[in-house]
């Protein structure tokens, strides 16, 4: 048996997220159906973290062992042969034993679009958060650095979920204007974009925190009142949860030693 | 009664193309039913010229005629608001009474993406032709430039649709290489982009080109070709008709006095 990582990119408008539950199409089922097409076994994948209905993956991290001798190469093809449209796989690599890619994950990226104009971008709309709004970025990179470092960040956990201790350490917060992207200039426009990276996330933490520096952007909350949302360690003191569309896993960082 | 043109956008994929066939979705139906909502009235709506199912546009031109007195930005705005998220108005404008917008188009452009690499690019895929091989992008730029100028395109012109004439006069037809845009740089890569400018396209004239022009690009025949094909005046001497998913009606142009 050995045990191999991929690195996986989806589509979320399709799933109903990660984890496989039945009667339901999800991303972990999908990864093992191909998985069994190609060796003949029920293989279980764990990923580095589930990702929600609607959440999209860039660089999302997945384990598995397997007495398959196929080449990590000629493994990548299989799946991605298998694998349907909205999935595709983009590297394949041995991993030592013992290999985890919940508890060796040291780092992850996550990365929320916003699209704020008076029209959506039709060919993006699947991949941000439309706000007819137009947002003052210096006042949410403002609110965004006030989150650096490690806190208590209670009051940007969704309830339902009980880790054993609400504090993180995030080492990047920052939002920034750019250029959409859509498949013609024509659709092409401003749109803000959030990118955050901590040493892991409580649940929907992204999604709370993109709210909060929505109702900053607009006008709603002063940059200062991430601080007072920050101390209260009460979910009822952030804003709305952000829409899942916006959201994506860039990527996660493993020790060097370990990949 | 007043004329009233509109620009549209649509995301081809859920739509069975323009024109209006029972039972299925189509762009011109979908357009209908808003106008109906907002004025009571049935109103039948002209486009340009019709797309086929999985074509989008960005710049499609639509005219009808209606005894709305709603101004031109009230009306963008209702439509806006009773249209589903895959079509956009992007501009409502008076026009002169008896604008007809098929006799009236004195150009229309087009553009066609291909992506040629090995990974489809995952949050464009509704929205390009995927190719494995690397194309040729010089040697399919020198084909194009073959077309410039007036021909007779039937060589280019699927069956099943009747023309007085098969003479056409293209302005322009270039191949760039270009980045790919997606919604994050970890997909951007490379895709060729053909753009075509005419007074006017026979039925499936730009993806008879586009399939010719992959043909060139990935070495099956030479630039020179594609004289030969124009020449031959028979559709067996083109290549197969490229796929819609990559094909966007980009805008149409009327004599200024027309709009």
């Amino acid at each position: 048996m050995r045990t191999l990582r991929l690195t996986l990119a989806y589509d979320g408008m399709g799933f109903d997220g990660w984890q496989v539950q039945p009667n339901r199409r999800t991303v972990q089922q999908t990864v093992q159906q191909a998985l069994h097409r190609i060796t003949g076994k029920e293989i279980t994948v764990i990923a580095s973290g589930r990702t929600d209905a609607g959440v999209h993956a860039l660089g999302q991290v997945v384990g598995f062992r397997t007495a398959s001798t196929l080449t990590c190469d000629v493994m990548m093809q299989a799946l991605n042969a298998h694998l349907p449209q909205d999935v595709v796989v983009l590297s394949v690599m041995e991993a030592e034993d013992g290999f985890h890619p919940i508890r060796d994950a040291e780092r992850k990226t996550y990365r929320y679009v916003i699209r704020d104009g008076q029209l959506p971008n039709l060919f993006c709309r699947g991949y941000c958060w439309h706000v007819s709004q137009r947002l003052n970025v210096q006042a949410m990179q403002s609110a965004a650095q006030r989150l650096l470092g490690t806190h208590d960040f209670s009051s940007f956990e969704s309830a339902g979920s009980k880790r054993v201790t609400s504090i993180r350490t995030i080492f990047e917060s920052t939002v920034r204007r750019e250029q959409s992207r859509g498949v013609g200039e024509e659709f092409e426009g401003d749109q803000v974009v959030y990118e955050v990276t901590a040493d892991g996330f409580l649940y929907n933490m992204v999604r709370a925190i993109v709210g909060t520096l929505y109702d900053v952007g607009r006008g709603a909350v002063a940059p200062e009142h991430m601080e007072f949302v920050l101390q209260a360690c009460d979910r009822k003191s952030a804003s709305m949860t952000a829409p899942p569309l916006g959201l994506f896993l860039v990527n996660v960082k493993y020790p060097t030693h370990g990949s």
